[in-house]
């Protein structure tokens, strides 16, 4: 247990010192001053070696993802990520490994200006559970609950790209070997979508961060929201990557089930559409708008304008009719 | 992963429903609605299966047992505990296992107002971290630092049955049957000494809690605040259980190296002792002096007034010369 102290100091060298921290790492409890009349988003999320991501990821883009994963989460709330806590199960301590998989942590970190204020470290097998929490102005929030027939479904970036490189890890599909560099990029180092969520935050009526794939995750929306939705396939984002690697049919069916995006999906009324788009403009991130809201609580697709059936192992937890 | 969602509902039973939680389970984050002018506090534990309790330990004894080393964090630091969240790692899932463990969590989270507002459930080798979230006035929290020469060392309750407990069930020692159920209870279910840590907060000059032994952990405090101390180890409070069955050497032993004791270890100024103790006379948990702080920067004992030496695995952090 004594050497499992020194990692403490590991991750004590933070760069990133925030005013609000009033009692950083090192104590029983890190002490926080929020600022008044702000809510505190608080989400959790673990992710266990060789279930989460393959054994061989490398130790940089684990930290990364791990802290990835639920900046995502805040995003999708809209609220502006500050602090969060590390607790990690290591087999064995690996010095070179620890200061690989810190690295990681602290760039995505130091990005967002989001402190590490405690943690805990224990032996066994590997996993990384982060509890991470931002702040929005009280009342301030996007949630699932909140979309109304009629509105707007966007989304940010590219889908599928994730689930692809899975696919080429487990040797299901192969790849240009130009391409493998920039689609395992896409797996290991996902760009939580923390400034769309900020920017959307007034504007959009409910919004979720994909990690489960889009079906089951626009699912979870209509769910909370009581309302279905049609997905207009033609529109989906898909990567140069994929329109040059994969068959349209497969591209589709990644972009619909395909799990680890974490981009933004998030709707909006037509009334905010125009205001919408308008403050997306000083963003660079890519948003397309890729179907509509609708009274029927199931979830539909079109293609070249026509229905088309999908079934797709993504959708699991909203019922279609 | 489909059945890992249904854990969900489990965790969404809990009874404790608090004013300042807008948003609680079932979203991407929670959303809390702090109280102005408090500071928010914040610790996480993990425990992993036969590291941190042995793998026979029931449900329940690991659900409360999660609960309150979080708890007893946050009673160092005078907070009162406020928010969870659970991130919980599964082998299998086995219903009867989870009632139990829920059963475990919620009956101390209802004890201290306490709710669960998210977490995450994922599939490995057992292990459960717990992020604790708890409050205080502005500016008024304990930390390790801030013992001064003069001020005297307190204990609540009393120290090394839970480290007996653990020889016992290891096989090291033998106790009488009729004290085997009692002393196993003080291993799987550590009271967190919360209303002390909020007691005394306006009292103490620093705290900690007793999880890694006394010497240990009085160490810590020695090292935050540059401070040393004397242990006068005729004053440990010794539980009647460890007095009629174990030598008193090797009780004291226990009182100063064994772990998982889960109780406040605290100083106080001459000036703020009465003020102190009056402030806790309304309590029934047992308090006990057991030294002072002294300008040494090395932690001594004494026994019947006499310098006595001692050697202990539990001294790890502190250098003593």
């Amino acid at each position: 247990m004594k050497e499992f102290e020194l990692i403490k100091h590991f991750f004590s060298q933070q760069k990133v010192k925030r005013k609000d921290v009033v009692l950083g790492i090192g104590d029983d409890c890190a002490v926080i001053a929020p600022v008044n009349n702000h809510h505190i988003v608080v989400t959790t999320d673990t992710l266990v070696a060789g279930v989460h991501f393959p054994l061989n990821t490398s130790p940089k883009a684990i930290g990364h993802k791990s802290v990835a994963v639920n900046l995502s989460d805040l995003a999708a709330m809209g609220a502006n990520p500050s602090w969060i806590s590390l607790a990690i199960t290591l087999p064995v301590i690996d010095e070179s490994w620890l200061t690989e998989f810190c690295q990681g942590v602290f760039e995505l970190c130091e990005f967002y200006n989001v402190q590490l204020i405690g943690g805990d470290t224990t032996q066994g097998p590997l996993s990384i559970t982060i509890t991470a929490q931002g702040l929005t102005p009280a009342g301030s929030y996007l949630s699932r609950a909140g979309a109304k027939p009629g509105d707007w479904l966007y989304v940010t970036g590219e889908l599928g790209d994730a689930a692809l490189a899975l696919q080429h890890i487990n040797g299901e599909v192969e790849l240009n070997s130009n391409f493998v560099e920039a689609i395992k990029e896409r797996l290991d180092y996902p760009a939580p979508r923390v400034l769309v969520g900020q920017t959307i935050r007034d504007y959009a009526s409910s919004a979720i961060d994909l990690s489960d794939g889009l079906i089951s995750d626009l699912g979870h929306i209509c769910q909370a929201s009581n309302v279905g939705a049609n997905i207009v396939l033609d529109a989906l984002p898909l990567s140069k990557i994929m329109r040059d690697n994969i068959l349209t049919d497969d591209a589709i069916n990644l972009a619909l089930s395909g799990g680890d995006d974490y981009e933004l999906l998030f709707t909006v009324s037509e009334d905010n559409k125009v205001g919408l788009e308008t403050a997306l403009l000083h963003l660079t991130t890519q948003v397309t708008c890729i179907g509509q809201i609708n009274a029927s609580k199931t979830i539909s697709t079109t293609l070249n304008n026509k229905p088309i059936s999908i079934n797709t192992a993504g959708f699991e937890h909203f019922t279609r009719k």
